[in-house]
């Protein structure tokens, strides 16, 4: 037989009983977190059953939170332990749960419904943080029926009615209709009167305060009524967020944008949510009048507009979540957070995102099993699917091609050596290694391997084709006279004629053979240049950088069309030492396309937007409590929305 | 004005008129197909609009099949007429039809139910060969209102009522009650009664038996009750042809097959379809009880099995599909099913079938617009999804390897220059040519084409790695004693150990060195062999031949996992003259990925068992009426498909 642990909490005026042992109940009220805390650590997690019976005020701290849940009810292995038959190891420690207390998200803050005589048990998810009546599966088995321990004794009904009797005489001569102060009674039965005319007696006014007051903290903290999530930006990415949490009747979600187009799409779509015309960045002060109201704040704005917004939530003490890589200038508001009280989840897209919760799903395993992480190769990109691959940069722009240019341009060392990488050797891709590819050593805990690298995946001829881009100048962002948007017109042939130090009526092919030249006489580059439409008479919307003159024209000519969809391409490469001395290697990888649908939504967006989505229902719903700046590197965290991602269809694989 | 061409037919007692003209009734009557004839020839094709007031008695031919209609509604382009403004050129010539008869599936056959005064027209959609309220998209408007052509007039109210008013007495004497031979009543109104005591008086006993006859010819050919469809296999795809079927309540499907396990998969996801166990090898006696009482049989059975099939059909006049290739075998019943008057559709699967329909979709508009085909390179080829690519083959098998491992050996001098394919170059392909490449210039019409290659898609790798397999004799189906299923047991290191001629106890490394050798030291064949495990102490499950133990090892190995899916990609290459010397290319290619979820369909499933049904539909629903063996080389069998398909999202690109 295994050893089942166990512990009973309860309390009674003088003192509260935890586990036998008693504690002085006024020390416990004023000191309650010193005892929390013995509970939390000393008993519940070696406890197999916990009981509980302690009273529970709306603002006491409580014995077990929801993130409590996630710990106490984590899949744990100890192979040391020797199992039974009959007796499998279960895949936690805390079995069940009984919550005589009966105070729906009170002590036990994960109890959220009490169960009845006839259905007894309910079977708790942490990792969903849901309840279901059906049996199978993780989860923490509760028993919470909210009825009088035992059926009045006819004693007690016998006692019970000799004491009422004399009085009631004087309750018979009560008139409903005339006023209480004309009611002459025995003041045993005056004082009793609770209400008369639809009104509280004087004696008992008191309770409409105090059902105020409980009625506030019971939405805030108890049973919370609708929350509200305030969306900044209507991008793509913006719709299988509020998608996601407008799903849920208990959430409304408002999204400002200052684009009209945008905001009816997600409309379109989520006819739940509120939208708002608003630009953030022109009218804080719209913002601010906004941000009181709301529950939390969901940025998908660009990154360097979040410091500003971070700042207004930690001033009106409301949690936030961005998809983006903390900036230095976020990790500064990490403290002035932390004091007021307030959660800022960020990193919670792809990439940043999945890709950490999947390294980290892996580190945490094999750390857990006593391996060492030797080494970390990860490659992640946003590509065409490959059925609309056929461009001659290999690449669609689903968004503003800047950023994949400037890329590009930081990763330039690498350009010319763009490697093939094989792991799905369906695919042909290459891959170059980010700048920033030994910043998470620390932070994913890794310091150990020897190797770090994050890089970008793109499809093999891509980093060619950008090289010949980028020794035609074309990636400069040096403002050049005639590209200047008031210079006079002129098309891409031209440009290129003048920029040989040719006339414009050169003829085409010696225009070609130039251009051969100026790319280092690579063909591939040339075809490339010639599909793009750069030797032709096409008048060229000038933007004063050649980058973004490039990026403006590329965003237009290497667009995704209605029937095309993209891809998201993620492949953890992780080397595993272990004690014995062996090694071994494992493969995490992530493969989602774009919906197949007119409307459907990107890869790029579901695998943005929906773990946001995923991360912020988190926060309302309290599964997500520590404060300050967070990243999704803990198993509380990324491993529910790892989960959540499961059911939404996106779907790792690992193999060893 | 564009000049709109009319054109009436009616019929009285003597004479049917058609567009003015008039012909002899009774001969009209005698000899129907020659007015038939002359009137969808010389008059429908050429009218704008078309009223019919002809009688139709259930087994007279029709004025208008449902096939003529997918021919008078084609989409036509005459760029040679001119077109004026506020008068656009249709996409066809009949525009409007009006049914004065008012027969549903009669001399109209695809007029299938009348209009009324409240919606007084519809839009038939020949593609679809649908009937809908909205007046969106190609069609012809159909007013069909079934009712008297004016309101009685008072005097014949009267007339009438004056007539009848003299019998009103002996009318009333009439007791419902008693028997009909008691009712003594003046002959003219006895002899009015046609029902007493809920029989049919002897006067009008005929009619039970008119009712009775016209009843089973109307539910054969008017107004079709429930058709019967009996498939033949079970095998996976056999799902998407049966789901397909019996969505429509009029269809009732049964599976004949003798795994119970694909019938019972088959019978989850098609609760209204109806499974046999049946081994249709053994029992063609069983078969042939069943084929009587099916309206059409579906052949999922290997093609072999075909002609066997086929003579029963033709025996019992049943139609029938397959989705293989029309074997010799089965071309010599082609006389015999024209005789037979039954018609059976071939090759429509994905290769042959939706292969023969873009290309032939192609073809046809180049043709219609006065050009000619050039050259036509087309690939196909069924892969694992590229994110599930990663095997010793870059390939999984869905069904028994050997007919992929044949096409090797078929296709072996190809195997040393399987060459690189970029139409995708997200993808990794390469091609190979099949044996048949030049067999269909003549049926698709294309015999000035001076270049006609029909070739396998496989990832790049795959021709590399099976040209081992074949230098080591694998792919060979001579039987080999150490080979024989009741040999003493061997492994497979045993097995190359003594093909080299070394004993069992060699070290590993001179067996990698020796198998280095075997196969040309090419190391991506080496690393494949040992991947697949083929010089591991696995058992052989010997199978008689190389080909045979290699397959039923592959079957095994490289099969799809339970998250795994295939893939569809078709490519056709197709260079157009036309008749000013220019040329031009045209690319026509179609990817269908597998279902992502657990229990989907698989993209092969889909392909093949789409179209099967919904050809197996269209025979059913008369929209396929032509005899004797047919493949879907014809728009009117072509274009219907591939709408259908576009709608279960198969979905084709094309590019110019």
């Amino acid at each position: 037989m295994k050893k089942v642990y166990g512990c009973v909490v309860s309390r009674d005026d003088h003192y509260v009983r935890i586990e036998g042992g008693k504690f002085n109940a006024e020390e416990f009220e004023n000191y309650p977190e010193r005892y929390i805390s013995i509970f939390s650590h000393k008993v519940a997690q070696y406890s197999s059953c916990i009981i509980n019976g302690i009273y529970w005020a709306p603002n006491s701290p409580r014995l077990l939170t929801i993130p409590d849940a996630k710990t106490l009810l984590k899949a744990q292995a100890f192979p040391w332990l020797p199992s039974s038959m009959g007796c499998p190891q279960l895949p936690h420690r805390l079995i069940s749960l009984c919550d005589i207390s009966a105070d729906p998200g009170g002590s036990i803050e994960f109890m959220k419904d009490c169960t009845t005589i006839d259905k007894p048990f309910c079977l708790y998810d942490a990792e969903l943080n849901q309840e279901t009546e059906s049996f199978k599966g993780d989860g923490v088995l509760i028993c919470s029926i909210d009825n009088m321990p035992a059926q009045m004794p006819r004693e007690a009904t016998e006692y019970f009615g000799s004491l009422l009797l004399p009085y009631i005489p004087e309750i018979l001569k009560s008139d409903a209709v005339s006023s209480f102060e004309d009611y002459d009674a025995n003041p045993t039965v005056r004082n009793a009167v609770i209400a008369s005319n639809g009104e509280l007696t004087p004696n008992f006014q008191y309770i409409s305060e105090m059902r105020k007051k409980s009625t506030s903290a019971h939405k805030a903290s108890i049973q919370p009524g609708q929350k509200r999530v305030l969306v900044l930006g209507a991008g793509y990415v913006a719709g299988p967020a509020v998608e996601y949490l407008s799903r849920d009747k208990d959430v409304q979600v408002t999204v400002a944008s200052m684009m009209k187009e945008e905001l009816d799409h997600i409309e379109g779509r989520c006819p739940n949510a509120d939208m708002v015309m608003l630009d953030v960045g022109r009218r804080p002060d719209e913002l601010e009048r906004l941000v009181p109201d709301y529950d939390i704040v969901v940025s998908l704005l660009p990154y360097s507009m979040h410091p500003d917004i971070a700042k207004m939530c930690i001033k009106h003490k409301k949690n936030m979540v961005t998809a983006s890589y903390v900036s230095p200038a976020m990790r500064e508001l990490h403290q002035a957070a932390l004091d007021a009280n307030v959660t800022i989840v960020n990193e919670v897209g792809v990439d940043p995102g999945i890709d950490h919760m999947l390294a980290m799903q892996c580190f945490d395993e094999v750390k857990h099993a006593g391996g060492k992480i030797s080494s970390y190769v990860s490659y992640c990109g946003g590509l065409p699917a490959p059925e609309n691959s056929n461009t001659p940069l290999r690449y669609k722009f689903s968004w503003y091609p800047k950023g994949v240019l400037m890329n590009c341009l930081s990763g330039a060392k690498y350009l010319k050596d763009g490697k093939p990488l094989e792991f799905m050797p369906g695919f042909n891709l290459e891959g170059f290694p980010n700048r920033d590819s030994t910043i998470y050593t620390d932070e994913y805990g890794i310091r150990d391997a020897h190797t770090c690298i994050r890089g970008t995946i793109r499809y093999k001829g891509f980093s060619n084709v950008a090289r010949g881009l980028l020794d035609l100048g074309l990636l400069s962002d040096v403002e050049q006279p005639e590209l200047h948007p008031n210079g006079p017109e002129k098309t891409w042939r031209q440009y290129f004629c003048r920029k040989f130090g040719k006339s414009s009526d050169l003829l085409e092919d010696t225009l070609k053979d130039l251009m051969f030249e100026a790319v280092g006489e690579n063909e591939q580059r040339l075809d490339a240049i010639i599909r793009m439409g750069l030797l032709q008479d096409e008048l060229i919307d000038k933007r004063g950088t050649p980058i973004d003159t490039l990026s403006y024209y590329l965003s237009k000519r290497l667009a995704f069309g209605p029937e095309e969809r993209d891809m998201i391409l993620m492949q953890h490469d992780i080397g595993v030492q272990w004690f014995d001395g062996s090694s071994e290697r494992r493969w995490v990888s992530l493969v989602v396309y774009g919906d197949n649908e007119p409307n459907g939504y990107s890869a790029m967006a579901k695998t943005v937007g929906l773990p946001t989505g995923i991360a912020t229902k988190m926060v309302l719903s309290g599964e997500i409590q520590k404060k300050g700046m967070l990243i999704p590197l803990t198993s509380d965290i990324y491993q529910p929305i790892l989960q959540r991602l499961k059911k939404e269809g996106i779907v790792s694989m690992e193999s060893i």
